[in-house]
């Protein structure tokens, strides 16, 4: 087998590639939003019928929520080369607020850009564009070698931007099917535009909904302003009370569990040269929020956050409107760290938010998933062999990195199918991923695709 | 001229006079929303034709915002009866959140209830079906006398619901037309179902809508939680901040000019059996909230109040979106008393306000409104003929009291006009006015237009 003769295949046929990634970023899969679930099964179809176009043997699974797609490609016979499971998802953020984008989100196109071609689209690099570098990797391996050199499971989820609520139960009843050696993620970013990164530490994510309740109905503030209490002013005494003045979280006993970044670990993190100036420059900012006494870098690999994602109360349209309203809500979310328990966590803080309900009000909590934090075993081979393969196609070598983001489905695949898990990916920061304009770099397309197949070549 | 004839002729025409109110209540004229912008400018035109249709010399008079109306009758030769005149205003607050309503809030119906039958529309009691009370009185009195008994200058606005931006140059511009003995204002309520009420205190009103800027985009709460800083935290923050524990408003010089109520109107309040436990009963409510050392009703007469009528941040749809916003935004409001500023607590409060920004947040401000509280001079002989008037229509006496809301154009007429304003209105504290499923009860809008023919006797 022969990798430079895939690599020339990727190279001559990125255009082809670049139009089957813009099929699957036109069709609007907004998981979260009931709305689009025929937009979620469709995706999910598209993936199906390319698999299948490859000769692997997909099909969609239902669950209570969005489908998942699973495929299966069997390796060499007789190979002593890893079976891999490689996994992304198919289902994409929101896209408002909408007049922020500066072209519809659902119909993606290449901008030429002072950085180089990007392709503009909702799902660009959050994990359209990111997925289809593994598939395009084995489509050019396939038809140069008439096979892939490993046997490979292909695993999509529909859910992940909601919380993956069929997850869990999914790898549950599939233990058999999903079983592999080592697991492929491509959900996560380069260290910067000339290092690739395998991410080793992931952030846990809890998401919680409350909404708080005074009266009964909505009031005049005029006829009832004083006498009655009014929840956006409880909402936003508790949200103030969730950080102490040093910028820790207060929820009682949220950071059992957190350690210290081991001192090696500490070094080799200072070495990468990590620039917060240019990194919180470049979204109008210039200050370390957080906590007091850790550094940037710190806060988003290694400390765990408690944010609210959504804040809504009484009148919000245009103009004013003296309404005393009857409820606020808010979406808060922590990113955990360690072994913080996130169900404990949970509970901590609605006890919390419940010890400071004044008379009449009343709360009520639903929760958005519940992930513990995943830290990689790093000793694995696999691992030295990605990391080198990696650094053969990149200008810099690779870094092991943490990451702040949360891809839960790290954590399951070792607790419910016992693999470690391999996070590799070609996102940039300013890629913009759940923001408007999201984008995906061609290099990182182009040069992804690439990566994957000496991945491939250097795991067989 | 026969009083008799003339409340005998109400009683006959009530259906034509509720049909007349129906259709003003079909337009939605809300006047804070653009979108309703022709439905505002259609209710004043159905106002000059139904003035017209009695024989007022009425027109529509054009402002930057929406239309007043000015009518004109002439009374009596050579009578010396006070001219008068008479305000209300045509437009009526947004009608969200609109899954609450149990009809069309522009599609006016009777409902019957356990306290008799009801107008159920938006408008219909704030102020649409006040206003009409006052015109179908007249039009009774001019059916039967040919005439009325006092000279009346009739004067609606349409943006009583949105800060009244166009009414102070309106009356500066328009003083020489509009100046009369005394105004006679329909925008308030009974003491109860059995008394009616000359309100002599309104509170001031105050409106400011901020919007906290921190990074230039939305980001994405695992690659930026942490060391960006979260607009929503820093409003809420800043909202939590503008009471003190004992219920007290922090803006700095806020109490200035805040008047203790003197002894002997406090007694007399205390003498009007004022049920706060059924007053926040109805609502849901048991325990008063807002300053703790003072009664409800003192809170709603006489105390200056901040409340946020509304807050918005983040994503505030379905599911979640683990977002870190780029703007969090809040309508707060003032409720004004006494000789408070409102020119001067609105620059403490923005003041405070940036003074608790933190690095690479900035504020926005934009005014809805400024006006300060009015006390009305009950010594004008007009004031004890009108209470005579509407304690021979009530069951029980007409009392003299406060009421916590605002309606400036009380204080504009007697600062710009030169004139003393009765406030009397028929309303209650259960017709849901600002909420879903506004009313008005029949008997308000019956004894409500015979309250007025009494008064045009009593004051002629």
């Amino acid at each position: 087998m022969s990798l430079d003769a895939v690599l020339s295949r990727i190279d001559a046929n990125l255009p082809d590639a670049t139009e089957r990634l813009f099929e699957l970023l036109r069709i609007p899969s907004i998981s979260t939003d009931p709305d689009y679930k025929d937009a979620c099964d469709t995706a999910a179809d598209w993936l199906v019928a390319d698999l299948q176009s490859l000769g692997v043997t997909a099909s969609k699974r239902q669950t209570p929520g969005h489908p998942m797609v699973v495929g299966h490609f069997d390796g060499p016979k007789g190979s002593d080369a890893p079976h891999l499971l490689f996994y992304g998802h198919y289902d994409v953020q929101p896209v408002d607020p909408l007049d922020l984008w500066d072209r519809d989100p659902f119909d993606p196109q290449i901008e030429e850009t002072a950085n180089g071609p990007v392709i503009r689209a909702r799902g660009s690099s959050d994990d359209k564009g990111q997925l289809m570098t593994f598939i395009e990797a084995c489509r050019a391996w396939i038809a140069v070698n008439g096979t892939l050199p490993c046997a490979i499971t292909f695993f999509f989820e529909g859910e992940e931007e909601s919380g993956s609520p069929s997850l869990v139960p999914f790898l549950e009843a599939s233990r058999d099917e999903l079983r592999a050696d080592v697991a492929l993620i491509c959900d996560t970013g380069l260290f910067d535009s000339r290092a690739p990164a395998i991410v080793t530490r992931l952030r846990g994510l809890l998401g919680e909904e409350l909404t708080i309740t005074g009266a009964s109905k909505d009031l005049h503030s005029g006829m009832f302003g004083g006498p009655a209490i009014n929840p956006i002013r409880v909402l936003s005494r508790i949200i103030a009370g969730l950080h102490d003045d040093t910028g820790r979280v207060t929820v009682p006993h949220f950071y059992d569990g957190v350690p210290e970044v081991a001192a090696d670990i500490m070094a080799q993190w200072q070495g990468l040269g990590f620039d917060h100036q240019s990194f919180l420059g470049d979204v109008g900012l210039s200050t370390p929020a957080g906590e007091q006494d850790r550094t940037p870098l710190e806060m988003i690999w290694s400390r765990p956050t408690c944010e609210v994602n959504g804040i809504s109360g009484g009148y919000t349209g245009k103009g004013f409107k003296t309404v005393l309203p009857s409820q606020a809500s808010a979406k808060i979310s922590f990113r955990l760290v360690g072994t913080q328990d996130p169900l404990a966590i949970r509970e901590n803080f609605r006890a919390l938010v419940r010890s400071q309900l004044p008379p009449d009000c009343t709360v009520t909590f639903s929760g958005h998933g519940a992930s513990a934090a995943s830290t990689m075993a790093t000793d694995h081979p696999a691992f030295e062999a990605a990391r080198t393969a990696l650094s053969e196609e990149w200008p810099d070598p690779a870094a092991y990195v943490g990451a702040g983001g949360s891809i839960p489905v790290a954590g399951h695949f070792k607790g419910i199918l016992g693999m470690d898990a391999m996070l590799i990916g070609f996102g940039r920061d300013d890629d913009q991923i759940h923001s408007p304009n999201e984008k995906y770099d061609m290099e990182s397309f182009h040069k992804g695709i690439r990566s994957w197949a000496r991945i491939l070549d250097a795991l067989a």
